[in-house]
């Protein structure tokens, strides 16, 4: 996924414009509007609408007595300003994806997306029963927020590419777009990677700039059109097999709450995870029929090339492990990992395994 | 799991007891007590938990205008009487697994699990996205029920023998403990399916009563004791990879609510189907490894025995195929695993496989 990806469909750069516009909490009625603000440009498949449904299920939830105004990124604030607008208070609520923050805390790339790091299933059992979710909290309150896990997109896929990748040599020289801490990956590799805005990578891609770019799955990759340039895409990355998306609370905000609404916050943010991951996984599934009737030829990379994904993405992880709260964070998220992922693998990993090669 | 495994902390057969104690629902000073029967006995390990917090979150969540009270298996009714007592309006809300009525309507083994069946993230793409809560209520409808997915264990485990399991072959003639359409499937395969009351599990394998007993998982397995009188355990099973849990309300009583307190019950009954896996998966880890340090060995049955059990598991479900709403069902299930699937396996499989490799 891209960091500005929600450039695409939205005016950025709000902030001068929200220091008029945002104010305290609006109570009418003994009703409160919450502003919700979002990294994600309106309309942006799955993400906005896990954002629109936590929206809408603490509305209807509460009767309205707290009814959730969503703000699209550069409605309010830009994409990139929402963490400083809920910390501070100009905003109640924002969704998103927490790597983008990793300038704020590192720790917050393992409450979203580490390289090579944890599936939908891995995460959400390390988070709501081996100690995520209070660390999460933990690292909230350094910056006064209440955040909670809202939504996961599942696996996000390797890729387009000009030229099938046969080595790790491969990327030596490739221009490559790829935001985040995988970009750094590839980076290790050789790779000249490009962080372009959402809107210019279909042009980049098509005149030969860069040489290929992961976006997000078959479902928003096939809107962007990149099968209109490329045939060769990996739906298998190492970046991102399931990054977890957010919705963050003023934490003074949720304290002023009542035990019943932030009940309803907590619960809906945990339906909202479990709806997003099918939406996503639903979606995914029918735009990858589509594409490869479009004549889009699936491929994996070779096992050098996950070797060196693994080993440079090793390197990436350590060079945030000087923090204390990251490697505490780390340490939590990798044993329950490790531990949750062994019974994963004897008991469905079998099923899936000898489910495969009957059924093929 | 055991149609009967609640026996074994519980006392059976209420129905008369609760024709007397069962009423109207209680409302008092504008609050609403919504009494709430379940399949399990008090205490059995995750399920019961995961009926707890439906009541729990319900309760909180509309600060007490809906009091959910939880009566385990046998307080009000028994655990098989809790269908007739929602349907006819005695009790309000049952929590269970469908595949225990079966005799109400065949379709409902598709709510919780068929032998061969759906992974918890296939069902939830499907019933949230592809169709099948819109299935399930129709369903429902048919017998005055409005339910909601509301549970996971993840995947069963393939069951503790007395010597290993090399061939089809070998369960000719084997005495085996498995309950509903599983049993049915190693009926095909000669086996002799016993249906023992939890309670009797253990005396009948200790004593070569049986040569075997499918149970739940590690977690549960565990408190059962069987690793004191078996080493050979198959993590692995066809019968049960991911069977769903239900939250049912009466659907008059439902239909009764606000629209906020029917929000509050369906996202409650997500959060809990998502909370739910998360807790098995974790305690099944821990437990297994206990398992292991207590010279537990782990199996996996071969290619020709997996080729037989898909066999015959094909043969159970064809014989639901004469009604029609089976058949709808099923197909609309069936769609969305392969689609589903598909891209699961692209993205996530090949991650999984990838990782699996490196680290071991």
């Amino acid at each position: 996924m891209d960091r500005r990806s929600f450039l695409k469909n939205t005016a950025i750069g709000g902030s001068t414009a929200a220091a008029a516009t945002l104010a305290a909490p609006a109570y009418a009625q003994g009703r409160r509007t919450l502003t919700l603000v979002t990294t994600w440009g309106r309309g942006l498949a799955g993400v906005h609408d896990s954002a629109q449904y936590c929206a809408d299920m603490i509305t209807a939830a509460t009767d309205g007595a707290l009814t959730v105004e969503l703000k699209a990124a550069g409605e309010l604030v830009g994409a990139f300003e929402v963490f400083d607008a809920v910390s501070s208070g100009q905003a109640d609520m924002y969704h998103g994806v927490d790597y983008y923050f990793l300038n704020q805390h590192p720790a917050y790339a393992l409450f979203s997306q580490i390289p090579f790091g944890m599936t939908p299933q891995e995460m959400n059992t390390w988070y709501y029963s081996d100690g995520g979710m209070e660390l999460n909290h933990e690292l909230g309150a350094l910056f006064n927020l209440k955040p909670f896990l809202s939504g996961n997109t599942g696996a996000q896929a390797g890729g387009w590419f000009s030229r099938r990748i046969e080595s790790a040599e491969d990327f030596n020289g490739l221009k490559f777009r790829m935001p985040g801490q995988g970009g750094q990956v590839l980076s290790k590799l050789g790779a000249s990677v490009q962080n372009l805005p959402g809107a210019e990578v279909y042009q980049a891609l098509a005149s030969g700039a860069i040489d290929g770019t992961e976006w997000i799955g078959p479902w928003a990759d096939e809107k962007a059109g990149f099968q209109e340039i490329s045939k060769i895409y990996y739906p298998a990355g190492f970046h991102e097999p399931g990054p977890a998306l957010t919705l963050t609370t003023n934490l003074d905000v949720f304290n002023e709450l009542s035990a019943s609404h932030q009940t309803i916050i907590e619960t809906v943010c945990a339906a909202s995870n479990m709806n997003t991951l099918s939406m996503f996984l639903s979606e995914n599934a029918a735009a990858l029929e589509r594409l490869q009737s479009a004549g889009v030829e699936l491929h994996e990379f070779p096992d050098d090339v996950w070797d060196a994904f693994y080993a440079a993405s090793q390197e990436v992880i350590e060079e945030s492990m000087g923090d204390d709260l990251y490697r505490r964070t780390y340490e939590s998220a990798m044993a329950s990992q490790e531990s949750s992922s062994k019974w994963v693998n004897d008991s469905s990993g079998v099923f899936m395994k000898q489910r495969q090669r009957i059924l093929g």
